[in-house]
């Protein structure tokens, strides 16, 4: 009998075990628990709410609905919400004790319980219950009859408090409908967090009615006027998202110093600065010794701070090369007659005159790591980027800030411009492993977030670039720090990218426009089977000292097609180890139907460059992975020796920069192969 | 030698003619000549304009640039345009007499003349330069390794100066976006007034700053601030389309009323209106015997036309059924009281008072076709869109308002959201064949206008409604009355479609996003396949007496992929005839690989089946489909008997509307093979 009951118990375990591995939760709960039964979807669902919630929880709610019946086809009664306990009877209940406030450290954490049938979300405030709604829906799955939900009990809360996405709408201006549309991801991937990098040298994107040349002369016409930010900011605002404004200074100026040159730092005021239209580091800078300098801060200040109710303000301050300020001897004299010993300690002074204007505005300031100098204020926020590309340590800056009394935020390893794989995102934790911190120090690090860097981003590709990879950060900034299993995340990632599409984002259509129109609106499968093994240029090599491409340049080519973790190179990877290990009839089978594909492809690529010319950069690249598919084909199913040599060389070629400015993601596994 | 000579001159037109029609223009312009040569594109390539144009132009030629560039991946050094005379040696050049003003009768008429070397447009105003750029962008072409521009003379103006896009923002609100897209759409087919229909039953979309709570409480949130109408129509007026607002009164009210009830018709002022949920008319009608009725609108008039340039206003007017007035003994008191003989009468009352209200504003009246009566001012624009639908005469109001003194626009025969064949809308001349009219009452029909109501559209799918079918309006609307042949517009219309993309129309994408929605996200191929030979019921069917959709019902199901003019079905049609002229063993094969792709269809449908429940809806047809396809195929190939009987019953059934809300497009070809 004893045994007997263990025997069930370890039965009922491993079941649990199991269904719980089929989950597509992403942020993984901080505590899930399935339990028996299903909950059955059916037109006459309905939710009822209770307590005290702020209003957006019913813009929440009724946004759920529509998700929830444009994805069963069930044609829910339930039209919009407005209020609380207007269906006592309702399936699912959701009571929230208190109005949530957007901002850091607020409560967020929430309860779920399904059974079969009734659903209880309970939340402190409205902020938690938008959470539970999102993983209810990520929970939803059907039988090819009905839809449902497992029966299942959840308990959750954030790791970190901020959980951000940084987009730069300064080199790519980013419209009003691409910010929201990465909104909606966002919530639905419990990111709380929203920097918007506003100015740049190549562009000055915010109405200021005080200053209107500056998108007059600054913006090429394309810029946020205050109504559109007023309306971002309540709109991230109901789904529960901080919006926090960076106007990026003393350097990243040209924009700004081309209507007002008056204030920057060239030795001449006759010298002219005009809106970049390259990428690149630009030697622009605001003369910091200049008191109209600050005047104008402080009249741009007093317009922006009133458009963003957060309690940050984020002044950049990074990149500012000095070579303006070395050059001019009036900022010189300046330096020596203040005892200012640096361009580093230069900048602190100008940082520091910025921190009463934004006080004014009950703002702290935020800022890029190079902000971080003894003098500065302790309140300020530490925005840690640098690491091995810039001859740093990874982070460092982090705990440097923390260890030294600053609350910190961590980007690098979160920049997903240069599109790295998504792995290394994912295992990059803000809190350092192996350096031992203090709680008050652990405190201090406030979490993470991506930066999507627009030099090579339009509306067309940008979601592409920041989905579904930010999904995979945000279940690090989210999730406990045990849930690192790549293969669980690629799995769960790629259902993610799907659901994706229902809050709107474009990755996977705006592909496909972008196949479409180098096909030629010819077919476009044979391309597309050719994206998914190649992967744009990484760490900036695409466009290697700005050259290349113009700000203006379109972004409508075969590497803004493909992404960074090309999905099958992801797959024969895993094929080609497999067959290694093991090189079974089946093994075999899985590793060379790539290659009959590729060969295939080939042929298809080169009937459709007759009549689309965008076809002919990636025509040498192709051809030469025909061409060593079909050697290999001959080696393994053939058993024929091929000249291995040769071959060889053909791979390295691969590795050659080619005109389509991608590379062969597939690279590595060939190699394993030869 | 004369013989000789005879025959050059036969080939030379001959080729010409050849090469004329395979041109992918549309609208077609009045007048091509194809000459000797091609223009070749480079990098160098530069546009530089002269003459007194409107700044639009510099905007329109930034954005040729870009577009030229993202089609053809040259990266063009060209920056945004911003000067006349910024390049005196370019390629392309653009001469303007004067500005442009956006409205009717301005002139729009271009010359495009392209050499192999260089190229003229030249027009009166940067109107007609506009135009000339699109129809350049339609004759690129390429040779598999770089694009072109054929030699060519044309000469071009519009036969209509009202050549309309109506979009219903009501039933379901468009957000600004949609908006944008489908104007940027409109400018590319040389469109020039976008009609925008503001307020119904279902929703009041426009901020009136005096009264706020039309929005607060009948929007549902979902509205354009003053704001944004403004950046709208300055965007509009960027690419030559005039924008008319219309607010639809004295019915079509339920919005205004819900908000304002004591300016309805109700008998009693206890009895309240809602905003509409469903389709259909609803009976709600402002009272035009209550001062307070004219005192709010003109409030609203106040607010509304200042945000818009244009002349015309559009009061709406249409099916007022007049049961409320009936029901209301106030009323009908009134009536009497003023020899006012019936509610048709009334209403011209009605509408006189709204006159001065916007003559105030320099506006000129517009309203649908119910406005017209004995007694309606003749500064009105009468738009007729009734007909055999209405038990009324095809346009009968077009031609009576011509007669009777209006200027007048046609709309029957361009309703798209009927969603039937392309065909007719393209053979629907606004010009009567058979009546005679003089020259002056000729020179009052304005031109035409499509109308997308929205009560089955949201901004998912409202694009694939509108495109590519307004295209061959907008060729009605502009091309000469000779232009009638389908099999020419048929072959155009499916470039022109691909080259909507371009502008950012989504009607290929999102239609991939819902099949992605449907198939939960498997393969989509075969359910495409199934799209392609299905069309959403016609002529309101789908949604008959508004009952089955609410207005927030998703609008993500089988149908809302599926449009009008099924591709297929267009094709299997033409393959069917054939074969039945001609059983060729060509012919055949053509006929009986439809028949294998639906079997092969039908099996892949029940197999993704299991794994989304929103295909079941769509088996019972395919299913059916299949076996007829199955028997076909061994009557055809196998000279087999069949039971025709049996097989007219099965093709038969699928006639019976199905739970899919769609029609089986290639009913009437299998019924020629049967």
């Amino acid at each position: 009998m004893k045994y007997s009951i263990i025997l069930l118990f370890v039965f009922f375990v491993s079941s649990a075990q199991i269904k719980k591995k089929q989950l597509n939760l992403m942020p993984w709960p901080q505590n899930i628990n399935l339990t028996d039964g299903t909950f059955t979807l059916n037109q006459k669902f309905k939710v009822n709410i209770t307590g005290n919630p702020n209003d957006r929880l019913f813009k929440g709610v009724s946004k759920f609905l529509r998700r929830l019946d444009g994805r069963t086809g069930l044609f829910l009664e339930q039209p919009f919400v407005t209020k609380t306990n207007e269906y006592s009877e309702a399936e699912l209940q959701i009571n929230c004790a208190r109005p949530g406030k957007v901002g850091l450290n607020e409560d967020e954490s929430y309860t779920l319980i399904i059974e079969t049938n009734k659903i209880n979300i309970t939340a402190t405030t409205d902020l938690g219950a938008l959470h539970g709604l999102e993983t209810l829906l990520q929970l939803m799955q059907n039988n090819g009859r009905s839809f449902y939900f497992p029966a299942v009990e959840v308990t959750d809360s954030p790791r970190f408090t901020w959980r951000g996405l940084m987009i730069d709408a300064a080199r790519h201006f980013q419209p009003v409908d691409v910010i929201k549309r990465n909104l909606d991801a966002m919530a639905s991937m419990k990111m709380n967090v929203f920097h918007w990098h506003l100015v740049d040298d190549q562009g000055w994107r915010i109405e200021i009615k005080k200053h209107p040349k500056l998108t007059e002369l600054a913006s090429d016409g394309d810029y946020y006027t205050q109504e559109e930010i007023k309306n971002i900011v309540k709109y991230a605002d109901e789904l529960g998202i901080m919006v926090v404004p960076e106007i990026d200074i003393p350097g990243h100026a040209s924009a700004l110093l081309s209507v007002y040159p008056e204030i920057g730092s060239k030795k001449s005021e006759s010298m002219l600065y005009s809106v970049g239209r390259r990428s690149g580091i630009y030697d622009s800078a605001l003369d910091p010794t200049n008191p109209k300098t600050y005047k104008l801060l402080s009249e741009i200040f007093d317009e922006v701070c009133p458009l963003f109710p957060s309690d940050y303000f984020h002044i950049g301050g990074d990149e500012n090369n000095g070579k303006e300020w070395n050059a001019n001897p009036v900022i010189q004299e300046f330096k020596s007659k203040n005892k200012i010993a640096s361009n580093h300690d230069l900048q602190t002074y100008f940082n520091m005159k910025l921190v009463p204007m934004l006080k004014k505005h009950n703002k702290q300031l935020m800022g890029w790591e190079e902000i971080l100098t003894n003098d500065m204020s302790k309140e300020a926020i530490i925005h840690a980027w640098r690491g091995v590309n810039e001859g740093l340590s990874p982070g460092g800056a982090l705990v440097k800030a923390a260890k030294g009394g600053y609350k910190t935020v961590l980007s690098n390893g979160y920049y997903i411009d240069l599109l790295l794989s998504v792995d290394g995102h994912y295992l990059n934790d803000p809190m350092p492993k192996n350096i031992v911190l203090s709680k008050e120090e652990k405190d201090r690090i406030l979490g993470g977030e991506a930066a999507m860097w627009s030099e090579l981003v339009t509306p067309l590709n940008i979601d592409s670039r920041i989905w579904p990879r930010t999904a995979a950060i945000a279940e690090r900034l989210w999730s406990n720090d045990t849930i690192i299993d790549l293969n669980s995340m690629h799995r769960r990632l790629k259902v993610i990218s799907s659901r994706l599409e229902e809050v709107g984002v474009m990755h996977i259509r705006n592909k496909e426009v972008i196949l479409r129109n180098i096909t030629n609106y010819q077919d476009t499968r044979a391309l597309n089977d050719f994206t998914n093994i190649c992967e744009p240029l990484k760490n900036y090599k695409r466009n290697g000292g700005g050259k290349k491409y113009f700000m203006y340049s379109p972004l409508t080519l075969f590497a803004d097609a493909c992404t960074a973790d090309a999905s099958d190179a992801y797959d024969f990877d895993k094929a080609v180890n497999q067959y290694l290990e093991n090189k079974s009839p089946e093994n075999q089978i899985v590793v060379t139907s790539f290659f009959r594909k590729w060969i295939a492809m080939n042929n298809d690529l080169i009937a459709l460059s007759a009549n689309a010319p965008l076809i002919q950069p990636v025509l040498p690249m192709s051809n030469n992975l025909s061409v060593i598919s079909k050697q290999l084909l001959l080696a393994i199913e053939e058993k024929q020796n091929v000249d291995k040599k040769a071959l060889n060389e053909l791979l390295e070629q691969l590795t050659i920069r080619n005109s389509a400015d991608v590379e062969l993601a597939i690279y590595s596994s060939l190699k394993k192969l030869l």
